[in-house]
């Protein structure tokens, strides 16, 4: 069966790609990394997202001192909470954590390499893009490139690919192939702070948001307050 | 000043690239992984190297379980000890750790983002990558390809290189190019098993006696037994 590593953090859209993997026929393994995020409310959404989905997951902790740079790791850091029209357009928000996929992607195709998975799958998309360098298109398949030429299954003319199924699809369009693909939306967490209940005003939530209403569909994890 | 991160291992190619950097008016800052590798005892030696170089070192530690599936992490496994003529031609040693380099250029690019360095140096050179996919010049020219589209320097347009500067170079020339930049080459640690002394057999002993025995000169190293 062919095989594939997925990046699981637990969103709405890591989910979506751990089921569209399944969908494909992959045998999915999930990877969640806890890299100093504010919280870690996020992970456990990921475990109850692989068990659901039947995908063993490998949790990785990773310390790595200068992320704080980041607000998305550092709490002492205003998370912006832009009007969400904005959202998406323009500078680079100082959610963005310097490499951080290069960093999840490097070591998804080590993975890849050990067990023979031939597919890494990302949940980038159109609206992360916008925002994050590492999360376009052109990045994803500089690196599918890249992991080609520096693995043993690339250089023995094996297929390895960075596949990243959600990079054309707005939230709107991302919450529809979840519900046809019966992700289990009710388990995901999008929200950029830890606490109960997702805070409703970081850009994650303000875009996830706009992701239901624009679908016409409520958010199940709202639902459950 | 301009900045580069540089990947230090500890052993004599790392060693060269820190002073090769240095000579380019690079202000460096080193970058030590310990991954799990049989021993320490090169990282102190990195520890030293960068301390005598006057470069900051910023030791990171990874904990990533499939890694054991390389020899150079699993010290169950049999380390190779083929005669030093065939090292280099044909296959992937069992040394190869998977994904490796990839991890750890993308850890050296995550920092280059954060602190504004536009340069990251590694030491791979032409005896690793006839061996070890990610050492060879295309993955590492792929490699950059994706940092400068998966970062915000490259986002923004500003430089950022991933600079190899013995790929052309055999053990030989490494060893005169160390000398010429003065490199404290009884500090650096080759040797792919720990304990007091370089063990003389494993491939990394055998490719470095090699390259003292062409360019002439005495292994400083070993003459400190």
């Amino acid at each position: 069966m062919k095989q594939a590593v997925v990046l699981l953090s637990g969103g709405l859209d890591s989910a979506t790609a751990l089921y569209w993997a399944r969908s494909r026929g992959f045998r999915a393994i999930a990877l969640s990394v806890r890299y100093g995020q504010r919280h870690a409310r996020e992970l456990v959404a990921a475990r109850e997202v692989a068990r659901t989905a039947g995908a063993q997951l490998i949790p990785l902790r990773l310390s790595i001192p200068w992320l704080k740079a980041s607000s998305l790791v550092d709490s002492g850091k205003p998370l912006p909470e832009v009007p969400a029209k904005s959202i998406g357009r323009g500078a680079i928000p100082s959610t963005y954590v310097p490499g951080r996929n290069t960093i999840f992607l490097a070591l998804a195709v080590s993975l890849a390499d050990t067990i023979g998975a031939e597919a890494v799958v990302v949940g980038a998309n159109s609206q992360d893009y916008s925002g994050y360098p590492d999360c376009r298109p052109e990045f994803n398949r500089a690196f599918e490139r890249a992991a080609r030429m520096g693995t043993r299954r690339g250089a023995e003319g094996r297929k390895i690919s960075v596949l990243a199924p959600l990079q054309r699809l707005d939230k709107a369009a991302i919450v529809r192939l979840a519900l046809r693909l019966r992700v289990p939306l009710e388990l995901t967490w999008s929200c950029y702070r830890g606490g109960k209940r997702p805070c409703g005003l970081c850009d994650s939530c303000q875009l996830r948001a706009r992701g239901f209403a624009a679908a016409g569909l409520p958010d199940p994890a709202i639902k459950r307050r």
